[in-house]
């Protein structure tokens, strides 16, 4: 009695055959565009393709900035693509701190796992600073484009996870970009008003030249 | 005399030779995003692939549910892609049953042709139900990913059709989803409540195994 | 026995009592803005908010264009509001045209419920047209902003739905646009070179002036 | 010296006084839409907007499924709306279970904070079961609008975040939406093919009538 | 001392390596999407492909129309792929006009140069005309998919600048969609209400057939 | 005769009154939400909403950064509201600069009218520096979110339109984010590895205190 409604199910699924994109997982083979990365083919798309294990390890802190991050975004982790949404672990050593940064495509949600962490953001519009010291289980809110920052707050190590609005929110550290590169010293200087001495300065340390 | 205006008119309609980006009809041999299909060179598109009769026929009913569902999403009709719209026709002979499902990737309007069809939907939020016996011409909505089903509420034939808010709403049939695939009984009755029993015996009719 | 467990899931509904957002019925009481009307309090909303019957009734074609256009858009029917979906009536009598037309902010999915319809569109980057008479069952798109037309193919009524990407496509005729307000005539043929005795002509019929 | 300098800078300030839109705190006495809340006045914006206490504390897991969830979406916590993020604390019991669900509005990101879960989502197109144990430090995807699940896979409490694509991505639980409302058993029936007996059952647990 | 600083700030850098999408320069040889054109390697991105000068030359307006519009769309300067904006450069000389149109996919801003221009669109809910002769540093916006129109309102030539809310906001002369391809005359006719004779005129005016 | 035409249009224009949103012109007495301002009811909108005259005067560059930016944005100008572009003026006088910034909310499109302009961006992914001396007509792109400046090259008055893909793009200087409010002096120097006495020196001009 059962085989005829398996028989007509298995129509109805055929006739319903709906849509290939369930999901889209990252083909790092094929193009990418403005909305992410070309699609796997769903059949070749694995469980592994959907969970990701790199946060797990914490990030190496025995830096100057005591401090890591660790992406987990649609370049690394190919089941965020498409998605709107990618995460990022935050390792901070005691002393430890995250360059006031952006993140030009996202606004970020942090969520404090251990330990305790000064976190802020400044606004545009007023240059009002958002200022507070998190402890384990809050979560603050990042808007998008903003620049911010992160401070371990306590004499322990803190642990933290970022949570973003799209798989690809990218990070733009201030320093990196004033001070690692080649931008010429006299154009830091002439768009930052700082003096020529502390940008030569910051340049020798982050291997910028110019 | 018309000569020369017609010479500078089509020097303007050079230099305004604007974007390819009327229209982008599925290439379904060229990779696909998040976003959808790849464009087929406008050079190459006709008017067939702008227009679909696959919605002329009516779907096969002789099942046990009654009923078909024929979709014109991006993935058969290729002139929907990027339009942010779609469309499926939807047969119900008398008794039948479109199941209870949702569309992961857009919101429905369903309008009645023929016959009359008991249509409802059920909050997230409050576990409301929205419940009407759809007469023809009426017009109901299913709001994005919510649980819906539609019954025929005739002794006669109904015929419907459902635009989705998207080219690609995807179709999940909760039935098949628990019960005409590999997922472990045990995990089918920890995360809905069911006794085994009843898992086994839909398992048994929809080709599930474990 | 089963009164405890209703007790801890009423527990977990209120723990997760998630979103208001299930859907968002249009509130014509408050402000609206870009996205679209206000939200309706959920408690308030009923079924009748969900279904709308004002396209079971065939539009007057009793005029000059022998036609007439019957849309369910937001402004009309709550239920689609925030949807991203919208739907109308097209009734087409024998000789019946839907004039040169736009939807500012929609794409259009075509259905022929009954008749048969000449429908076309013209695209802007080469001006190419794409043209066909849809029979009963047929589906047609017309892209976003696109200049498209339908006219009654046959000897007796038609009848079309049209689906919109948007709850709110909007409709904008170019006659009307024309010649059915002030906009003076030297204008008009300034910036479509048309006669102005051909101008002067459809401003009175259409009730424009200037 | 330095005064000028102070005056000139405020006056660019105010001249470039860009946008109110750094944020959109919801204000919950306005009407929201589609996009979400109305925003609080940036000047009555305070840092308790922006940081949310509420998931420090472990859901209450003493009840049938031994689990809970904690959401930090727009209705509860205010910095999230207009972001396009939000975040959820899930704690599970030795036993524990979230079961099958949907978020209607949005594509999550879980990751594992304590314990271990045995995860798994379903697609719609092929009914293929995506499912992990994961570890401490994994993260999973579900895909918006699939159903899925989480339960615990260890002998210990199980503590994890969800994140979400959506400050509202809501949350519709499959057993809640047919067996805690008043949907007719015979609907329930129709729609599902559950037996009546098995509907009843559930029912009565959960507090559903009809 | 500054070496094991730069050092660590590698290896920050090393594992902060975030998205590859800070932008997206069309690769023209590649796709294109709904989205927009494929994403050229960041590595061989230059600064010509994130600068156009094609603006820089006055548009030839020895033509009818005594116009020209150039257009720095996404097709043209693949630096504006996936950022949603664009610019097209207006030149009007004495008597010039930029006939009727709409620009399906974006809204327009424009910012008069130099000279004087009389700018017009029109509504589609009401056919409500908003007119206005514009001076030098006057800016006006025109809503998406309206139709709207230019016309030099002074004795000098005049110039002016459109952005667009899209990377491609294409462009569709109403005259070019109607009168210059093979839209047979009777359906002009039927849809527009224009006398055939005028059709046929402009037809051989602009190159149509039919 | 034409009475009776007019007649039957003027049923078709009330049978088809669409959608009342054309535009949304800003009501600022309303409350605005995630998707900008709320809409100015659209009998009362006039031209004057419509049209901008603020940019028509160049801004006072007697300051010591010898420019201004004079933006139309949405909380100006009521008519980019809900439009998703706006536009702002760039006048820079001998040896003026626009200071390092960011657009939160948007992307740039920079068209250089007279003088010429160095214009610089840098990535967040490698800490590239785009640089490019700007002559007039050169148009420029700067992706949404990152770091740029602009910089007159010339020995006489520059002036340039700034074009963005939002009708609310913000703007963040990041002097002043960092020199201009209470943020405290270890907290900037910690997380941007300046000196204080730099910073001390820097919050001494800008009026910031801590």
């Amino acid at each position: 009695m059962f085989l005829p409604i398996l028989f007509v199910f298995s129509l109805l699924l055929s006739s319903t055959h709906a849509s290939v994109l369930d999901f889209c997982v990252a083909d790092y083979t094929a193009p990418d565009g403005p909305a992410g990365y070309s699609c796997k083919k769903p059949a070749k798309v694995t469980i592994n393709d959907l969970v990701f294990s790199g946060l797990a390890i914490p990030g190496n802190t025995s830096n100057i900035i005591k401090a890591a991050v660790t992406p987990a975004f649609a370049d690394k982790f190919p089941g965020v693509n498409g998605l709107g949404v990618s995460i990022a672990r935050l390792d901070l050593a005691p002393g430890g701190v995250i360059p006031l940064h952006i993140h030009p495509g996202g606004s970020e949600v942090l969520i404090v796992i251990q330990g305790s962490i000064c976190a802020g953001f400044i606004t545009g519009a007023t240059n009002t600073v958002y200022l507070k010291t998190l402890q384990k289980g809050d979560v603050m809110v990042f808007p998008q484009g903003l620049l911010h920052f992160q401070v371990n707050a306590g004499g322990s190590s803190a642990l933290a996870f970022a949570s973003f609005s799209s798989p690809s929110p990218g990070l733009q550290i201030v320093d990196f970009a004033l001070f690692a590169n080649d931008l010429p010293t006299e154009l830091v200087v002439a768009t930052t008003f700082l003096d020529a001495a502390q940008v030569k300065k910051l340049k020798a340390v982050l291997g910028g030249t110019n």
